[in-house]
């Protein structure tokens, strides 16, 4: 029988190399003077670029790396991933897919996984020569798609409520099912998706919030006592 | 009926101002003056002060402010605190407590998060007006005297080995458990405490994954469907 394995994918993710509009911008321009970078090679973060990101549509939610990080460091830490039973995908708002190597130990700390997500999109894997991280170009239905998952899922603050536990049990009834989890801060997904939309809470969750929630309930249902 | 809450102890989390011993080491010295700060008030930090942490007791695995930023940042991000089941407080290799509020909002970026530290380490309290942080001199064993709780559970690799289903289980039958995560990347803990050491998988984990299993594997016990 063929292992069941959980498809994460962290979706329009606010992950993204400064935009050519702002590249003048003297709050960009410095940072990357003192980060010794050109300013096309640097991700955009909100906590440095906030006045720059005023001038970018959808600039109050827009350069969130963090999100990502947090995201990818509970997944791959996660008992699911140490038993081989996930896989997970970063989609970004320019509709670029990281594919995550299960055996991937990612940088714990933040100004680090910054600098790995730089060469990332500079050289489109790394390290050149393992490639636990590669970078495609690719938009989400193209990644669901080839996934060719029996079951897709979106993590919706307006979707059917279910607590945890019972949609670690819905999950487990699939051999290969999708997640899809927001990798913005707030708001809605910008990609059009088909999918059952799931709502956890009552109230609007974090993106890791989510992630931790899905993978300990579906972990209980698929992983051997 | 008084409400059950979960009370999680980050203990001996490497998480510390520069050591007197190693304030004039080249690595140290650089480094608060690039972020213009005096040596003796930054955060030991292993990324930036790698070779000076060799001169230290416990080096290798020493300045982990990394795991307490994410293991915080779960744990206030949790269905649980928004149901204000959970307190959480972080003890420190020198016998420092930093009490939580649930309310408070961690900043998510790492490097204001350091800055965030430094304050609590120099002025006690943070932010200074409402003390959402709150830094005490205070041993593992006396936060616990103090929480006062109906039993002790610590996560150690040579525990019981219960998987976290069953343990959010136990966790459940009592009224003020408390719960201790190593805020270490390895090794074992310093302070001596007496409770109950349960294993949650047959290989070391994160810290912030314990937090994980733990916090969502209590949530399905105490929350009303």
């Amino acid at each position: 029988m063929e292992k069941k394995i959980l498809h994460l994918v962290i979706a329009d993710s606010e992950l993204e190399t400064v935009p050519e509009s702002i590249i003048d911008h003297p709050a960009i321009v410095n940072y990357a003077k003192r980060r010794k970078k050109k300013p096309e090679r640097i991700i955009l973060d909100s906590t440095y670029h906030h006045s720059a990101l005023r001038q970018l549509e959808d600039g109050e939610r827009r350069g969130r790396p963090d999100i990502v990080h947090i995201c990818l460091l509970n997944a791959l830490d996660s008992i699911l991933n140490k038993e081989d039973r996930l896989r997970v995908y970063v989609h970004t708002r320019n509709d670029y897919v990281i594919y995550v190597d299960p055996s991937t130990r990612l940088p714990r700390n933040y100004n680090r996984f910054i600098g790995l997500m730089e060469s990332l999109f500079e050289k489109g894997a790394v390290p050149e020569d393992l490639k636990l991280l590669k970078l495609e170009k690719k938009s989400l239905n193209e990644l669901i798609s080839e996934i060719n998952p029996d079951a897709v899922f979106i993590m919706h603050e307006n979707g059917e409520f279910m607590i945890p536990k019972h949609f670690g049990k819905l999950l487990s009834k699939f051999k290969k099912p999708v997640v899809v989890v927001g990798g913005f801060p707030h708001g809605d997904f910008k990609s059009k998706i088909d999918g059952v939309k799931i709502s956890l809470y009552r109230e609007p969750l974090m993106a890791w919030t989510i992630v931790n929630e899905v993978i300990v309930s579906y972990e209980w249902e698929v992983i051997k006592k």
